[in-house]
């Protein structure tokens, strides 16, 4: 892969590498071919919602705001603080819902314990949920009749997909999609059934015409049941759970989890890890992704183009 | 099996027999009992739209209303011509979902090429959505934050969970449990992946903690995918597709299939069969459920009990 792939121009990955910082970056630059080549139409815009000031939202919201500039997306921040009340945020998603200029809602998590979360996202309008998670959106990753149904829709093409579709489990499709491998008739395990990453990565799977089995924390001997797949999806939250001999010789591994573990020999004190023992298993795979700079960069990525799609069908273009 | 099968004890089935007509007869008296205990609060009601004059579809009307007489739920039917148009439809929805005396709405599909079937469907309120497939219904299977999130749901008793299950699923489950089957930490296999059968099934095997994998007409080697299952449900609408040979010794077999096959030498010229070949497999099973007499008289017992349970949450009991 060419240097031409990001802005700053990282080395190319060892060719069983699933970069997720040069794939991000590649699809980064689409959108904002995208932006441009509909400016004279609309401008895609972001409403973010920041409740407090914890340090991990803050960065995340920062990054957002970047992302957005960068790409030619209008971003609206909207910060309150802790003690703001449930009637002012459910009032601002009104009023961003009726806003023609707002494409895209975001309400950055958690909120604080005594607001009521799932109340406040609910509230968006899931055409602006660019988040995905609206239960409005999430249905429809299960009520589409695509299959044997009269609606068809192009799995291959998430863009084309009319309702948004969270963005780390779309992430994780585009991952498998930009590195040439092959979903349809595989066997994919999904470790994780949350219905932020492993439910609907398990979905979009089998829309794809995977054959998905999804383990959890009741499965017996997840062990084997891994070594069955071609296709592996690790979104459970326990460091280098998973070791090479889980793994089938050549599957590919796709690594959600991000996991802070102690570094006494680093700056911090910690570094981040993913589900997958990377180390172990890199020699086993025909494809992996690393933790940091995997599945982690797609996720914004992945919001910004729900914002530019969302734009696009306000705008009709 | 003998025509007694009913609530005046049936013959005791063959051991490995998961018999639907004699547990659906046991559901049917619980839920007699259970109008009985709430007579004097309320009394359930189902309403009941018939469209056109499709002999199969007046029939399962015919049984659905007859079933309700039974049990103490007060049935109420709207027939209508082929040439109703889309809005009297929805005016009779939205008058039955304002009726305090109806808990349950039923529209037998499917309905004439001129009505938009699903825009019908979506306009009931999904609190009497008895058949459990409105899309938002559909929806909480999958949203319904049961693993790891803030609501408790108690998948053992469905009776208990606030919204519809989709009958012919949650008749399934019951089968399971009813036969003593032990469903957690068991690889399931599930084949077809429809909205109305494979994925709800799917997704509350899921809930009772079962390994899941789903099967359909894209998956490669579907014979050696069956084979890891403990558990297997058929719902693909193919007739004795699966034989003796897809089978794990002791498998439980749950056979949703309904496919009628030539025989000349009947008098109706035909007769049902399931998904999988009963006589080939029934030795190899610990549990089987046959065709007819399995999963489909369930259906209706599920309908009678989703119709009761949105009674009593409507009065408060
Ligand atoms: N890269 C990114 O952008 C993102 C990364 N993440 C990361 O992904 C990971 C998962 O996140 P999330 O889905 O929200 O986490 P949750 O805690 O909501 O879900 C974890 C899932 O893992 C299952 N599980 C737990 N222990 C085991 C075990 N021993 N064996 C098999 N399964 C197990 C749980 O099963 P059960 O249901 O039975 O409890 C549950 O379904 C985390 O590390 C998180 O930080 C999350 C979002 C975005
Ligand atoms: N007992 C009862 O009360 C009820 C019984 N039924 C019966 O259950 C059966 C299924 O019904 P329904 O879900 O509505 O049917 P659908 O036709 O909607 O779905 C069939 C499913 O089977 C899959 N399939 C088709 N061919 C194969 C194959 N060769 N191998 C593996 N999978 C395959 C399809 O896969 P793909 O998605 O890839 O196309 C699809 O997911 C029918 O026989 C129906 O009559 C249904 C409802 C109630």
């Amino acid at each position: 892969m060419s240097a031409a792939a990001s802005a700053e121009s990282p080395p190319p990955p060892p060719a069983n590498i699933i970069s997720g910082k040069v794939i991000s970056a590649v699809i980064r630059a689409e959108i904002k071919t995208d932006c441009e080549s509909i400016a004279s139409k609309v401008v895609p815009g972001l409403a973010v919602i920041l409740v407090g000031a914890r340090p991990d939202s803050m960065a995340y919201v920062r990054m957002k705001k970047k992302a957005c500039a960068e790409c030619g997306i209008d971003s609206f921040g909207y910060d309150y603080p802790e003690t703001v009340t449930q009637q002012e945020l459910m009032d601002k998603i009104a009023e961003l819902n009726a806003d023609p200029k707002v494409h895209g809602i975001l309400v950055q998590l958690p909120l604080p314990d005594n607001i009521i979360e799932n109340e406040v996202t609910s509230a968006v309008d899931p055409a602006k949920d660019v988040d995905g998670l609206h239960p409005v959106n999430c249905a429809k990753l299960v009520t589409a009749q695509t299959h044997g149904g009269s609606v068809k829709m192009n799995w291959k093409d998430l863009s084309s997909i009319p309702f948004h579709i969270a963005c780390t489990p779309q992430g994780c499709i585009e991952l498998l999609d930009r590195s040439g491998v092959d979903i349809e008739g595989k066997r994919a395990v999904i470790i994780g059934r949350s219905n932020l990453v492993g439910m609907p990565v398990s979905l979009l799977l089998n829309h794809r015409n995977a054959t998905i089995t999804i383990v959890h924390s009741r499965t017996k001997d997840a062990q084997s049941v891994v070594k069955e797949a071609d296709i592996v999806v690790a979104a459970v939250g326990r460091a280098l759970m998973v070791k090479a001999d889980w793994l089938k010789e050549g599957a590919v591994v796709i690594d959600v989890g991000i996991n802070s573990v102690d570094a006494p020999d680093t700056k911090k004190g910690y570094r981040l890890v993913g589900d997958v023992d990377f180390k172990e298993c890199e020699g086993k795979c025909s494809k992996i992704t690393p933790v940091p700079g995997g599945v982690g960069p797609m996720t914004i990525a992945m919001l910004l183009r729900n914002t530019v799609n969302s734009a696009k069908r306000a705008a009709g273009v």
